[in-house]
C-alpha cells in the first residue's frame, strides 16, 4: 500500500492534535480548519472512500461525529451548529484518500467568517483549541 | 408535536419522489437539488437533529448513504464522486428540523455547475432522475 498520512497519524508515526479515540475511530484537528475546532474523524483501518469502508465502521464513524458534535456545543467553543461532511472522490473535493468525516463547528451568523474560513483555513492557536475539545469529551474518548 | 414535512413524507401524507427505503430510513429527491440526483435520506422516526438521533439509527442513515453513493456511481447519472452532508442546527444551514443526510452526486470538473446549482437548485426532469436512481438501487431498496 502506498503511504497514507492518515494511517501514519493512526499509527503515531506522524503527529497530529488528536482529540478523540475509540476502538475504531480517531479524531484530530484539521491542519487547515475552515472554522476553529474543525476536526477530521477517520477509521483506524484504512479505506480510501465510501466504497471500501465497511458499513459497520461507517456507522461508528457517524456515531463519533454525533458525539463530537455534542461536545463542540457544550465546549468553550460554544458551537451553535455543526456540519458533518464526507467528500467522497476527487470530484467531490476529497484530497486525502483515507475516508474521513469533517466535523465543522458553526455559530449563529457566521456565514461571512465561514466563507472567509474556506479560503484562509488557519487557527492561530490550535493547541488551545485541542485542549478545549479534549476537555469537553468524556474521559474515555480523549 | 408540531407538523413536520419529512414525517408527512415518511407517512405518505405528503408527496415526494421516493427512491430508497429500508426499515429505518427513506430517501427522496431534494425538491431544490444542488446537482441532479441530490437526495435526502431521513430516519423514519422523527428526530430534530444529531442530539436526539439514536446513534444506532445514525449508523443506518450513514450506511444508506454509502449504498446510495455506490448506486449513483453505477447509475445513468454516472457520478464520479459524492458529498454526504448533515447540516445540524440553523447556524449550520439546517432548514427542516427532521434529521437528514444530503447525498449529492458530483462529476469531475463540475465546480462551476456545482456553484451555479447552489443558487439555481432546479432539476428540469426530476421524474426521470428518480427513475434512474431507482433503477440503480437493488430491488429491495427502491
Amino acid at each position: 500500500m502506498a503511504s497514507c498520512v492518515f494511517c501514519d497519524i493512526v499509527e503515531g508515526t506522524a503527529t497530529s492534535r488528536t482529540i478523540y479515540r475509540d476502538d475504531d475511530v480517531i479524531g484530530f484537528l484539521d491542519i487547515r480548519p475552515v472554522t476553529r475546532g474543525h476536526t477530521l474523524l477517520v477509521p483506524r483501518r484504512h479505506s480510501s472512500g465510501l466504497a471500501d469502508l465497511q458499513p459497520e465502521i461507517g456507522g461508528r464513524l457517524f456515531a463519533a461525529g454525533q458525539r463530537l458534535a455534542a461536545a463542540m456545543k457544550v465546549s468553550a467553543l460554544s458551537a451553535d451548529g455543526v456540519n458533518l461532511v464526507v467528500n467522497d472522490g476527487r470530484a467531490a473535493f476529497q484530497t486525502v484518500f483515507h475516508t474521513h468525516l469533517h466535523v465543522v463547528p458553526r455559530h449563529d451568523g457566521d456565514k461571512l467568517s465561514f466563507a472567509k474560513g474556506l479560503v484562509v483555513r488557519r487557527d492561530p492557536d490550535p493547541d488551545e483549541t485541542a485542549r478545549i475539545l479534549r476537555a469537553a469529551l468524556e474521559p474515555d474518548h480523549r
